[in-house]
């Protein structure tokens, strides 16, 4: 029998590191520089990178054979030292080996930028995360979800956790993934909307921060088939502009908390951030106007996304635009249909730096408007009684969004394509690792 | 052309409410009493109930003719009345309708507790959480979490998103959903196992809070088929108590979380929390000598969680106890066996209040031993190629945990199906809604 106070062995952090004269250390031995009489071994915790020193004139004692990839804890002093990154160093008392490898590394992952392709950096995705710069954007997608939760608590949303395992797609189409649930046919949410207005009717705001699965059958640089969906949906709106005031001043408010807490990281990604005063919003029709085409398209694609974007950053000095008003036969079901433009649904997008990050929109509150609608669209309502039941017994106005947590990001560090912001990629040849 | 600058209404909260005189209210009906004269107008928020009070001889405005359901915006003065919830209440002075549901509630939702069956609540889901004791139940849910993520973070823990759909399960067993993912076999993940190790190899510390999916065929009160999962994986550990006292620390941290930040909630729900001091630990040979099972069995079954709980409770004053050093046979495979003893892996349960909240332990990172272990139990480890990519290319020692959300927040509630604490619990015979 034991007992367990809860006493933790307190983590070393880089603020320890900094303040702290005798140290200990565990870590992995990401390069060794040997140059004879003097030894610089860079060990990398989940943090930061330190430099080791090993003299053998001063260090009384025996080194042992270390490799990179090993893991080990290191005691010592630490001393400043301008050309070691973080200006510090640790000059070494003891090492001990704790775990060793059994192959070298595939991937040169103590360098500053990896050389490899896309494909391999993914078939070896649990090396190549383990170069600083890789592991970095993951730190930077943690901070933009915590912006994201801050924010949204802040104005009274309630964070909740919606079920994956649905018996109705809600976004309509066939990307959507099947599976065998007790013999009964389910499939993966493609998004957490129906529960979202669900809870609306009780919580009147709520988000939610969760995968999302769609079976999107083309390899695209900015299509993933699961992703983090950064989900709100709130109660009493007087129009979907209510949506997306509050989309815009969370952004607002993720860009400053990304500036405050981090800076290094953003540094290390030699990340841009936008700077969000007012994000214009202009209607589909307006777009089809900027873009030249004469008559109306049914949807924006890649290619009139960057065009708008370039006309945003240039009338409006903004990264971002809304899009309004799109039309109403591209939009799913549940979009509320516009009483003054009969083609248009009160939906929107938001387009950052070339690429939609966002669709939103107003929802339908009203059951007979719900059930027409799907009739109208060829859809049977009694297939959706359940979902039906948040109108039947009593819906208020209401509208969310959903935000894609790696096209932001994504778009926030400038990478190239969208698997490089998602750890563990899902496209429709790679369930691995 | 529209420019958005972010300005927001600013949500009423209970504490606007109290320091208000003249305010506006966007709400639901919850019920009316008409006394004749004066009317008694309960309005529910996402957040509280207010009383509204419409006074023919004193009220200017004429009353529109509204039901139970309906939703509302409100506005009038807030004065002090003792008699009613939450000390306040407000004489109307406009009151608009903003929507109507098409038919009456099935559920007496305004009641204190709700009468009526597990089934028909949840047939009913989304009118049963406008009671205010259903709603409540996720609001503490919410403050659990908060507190697990806010401790995690002050140990230096990274939060990950890793995919649910996966190549391989990682708890074994016939327990696992399988689905078609583009012609080849895919399952959803019994667990973020295999992806929170690959973690740890460069963020040391990792932990998640997501979707966890198991086929369990049998119908139980604390069984669900989709529930969320509290995890976390550290690496550098001594033993496995490293890991443990993480645990405990954490339920300490929460505890006084909310306490702090939930004393409504938990007053509504007539919650006691647990007192943590310190947690026993037995292993599990001294759990059979303590049950009075001469022999060792397998596993330890709902009954033997309960009487060591009682144990517990009696012995020590604790709600929680420690089982450690559990046969290996009923272990998973990446569990580390025990040395000193070749019948015990390194494993450990937590109980709480009778239930099991917690499995978790010290995970092998040796990749010989990992690919024995394998063999030994009938695994090929070609089909373990790219988990085995980490013990391969080097792992510190470490070991981690995962707690269920809705066990835990069903023990603190003293709930008796985990189904209420589930907003749409999934089981065997329920994808609805």
């Amino acid at each position: 029998m034991v007992l367990l106070n809860g006493d933790v062995k307190p983590y070393v952090d880089i603020d320890t590191l900094k303040s702290s004269e005798e140290i200990t250390i565990d870590g992995c031995v990401h390069r060794i520089k040997d140059m004879g009489a003097i030894s610089f071994i860079i060990i990398r915790t989940g943090q930061f990178l330190v430099q080791c020193v090993y003299e053998e004139s001063e260090c009384s004692f025996e080194m042992p054979q270390i490799k990179t990839g090993d893991n080990v804890r290191v005691s010592g002093k630490t001393r400043s030292e301008e050309r070691a990154a973080g200006g510090v160093e640790i000059v070494l008392e003891s090492v001990e080996l704790l775990s060793r490898p059994a192959a070298e590394y595939p991937l040169s992952v103590f360098k500053n930028k990896m050389n490899c392709s896309i494909e391999t950096n993914l078939d070896y995705r649990s090396v190549a995360l383990r170069n600083v710069r890789e592991r970095n954007i993951f730190k930077i997608q943690q901070g933009v979800a915590d912006a994201f939760r801050e924010y949204m608590k802040s104005q009274n949303f309630t964070e909740i956790h919606t079920p994956k395992i649905v018996a109705h797609g809600a976004e309509g189409g066939a990307n959507i993934f099947k599976l065998k649930y007790f013999g009964q046919d389910a499939f993966l949410a493609q998004s957490p909307q129906f529960y979202k207005q669900t809870c609306v009717a009780f919580f009147d705001r709520v988000f939610e921060i969760g995968p999302v699965f769609r079976a999107e059958k083309h390899n695209t640089t900015r299509h993933l088939n699961e992703y983090t969906g950064l989900d709100f949906e709130m109660g009493y709106i007087d129009s979907m502009y209510d949506v997306m005031a509050m989309e815009t001043a969370m952004l607002k408010y993720m860009m400053k908390y990304l500036e405050e807490n981090y800076s290094r990281e953003l540094s290390l990604a030699q990340a841009e951030l936008p700077k969000i005063d007012e994000i214009p919003s202009i209607t589909f029709d307006e777009a089809m106007e900027i873009l030249g085409f004469s008559a109306l398209k049914a949807d924006l694609d890649p290619d009139d996304e960057v065009k708008l974007c370039e006309y945003s950053k240039e009338k409006y000095g903004s990264d971002f635009i809304f899009v309004t008003h799109f039309p109403k036969t591209k939009r799913p079901f549940y979009a509320m249909d516009d009483r003054e433009n009969p083609k248009a649904a009160l939906s929107f997008d938001l387009l950052f730096r070339g690429l939609e990050i966002t669709t939103g929109g107003q929802r339908i509150h009203d059951y007979n408007e719900q059930v027409e609608k799907m009739e109208r669209m060829g859809l049977d309502p009694n297939d959706f009684s359940s979902y039906l039941d948040i109108h039947k017994y009593g819906m208020p106005p209401h509208g969310g969004l959903g935000i894609g947590l790696e096209r932001l990001v994504m778009k926030l560090l400038d990478l190239s394509n969208i698997r490089q912001a998602s750890m563990f990629p899902r496209d429709a040849n790679r369930i691995t690792p």
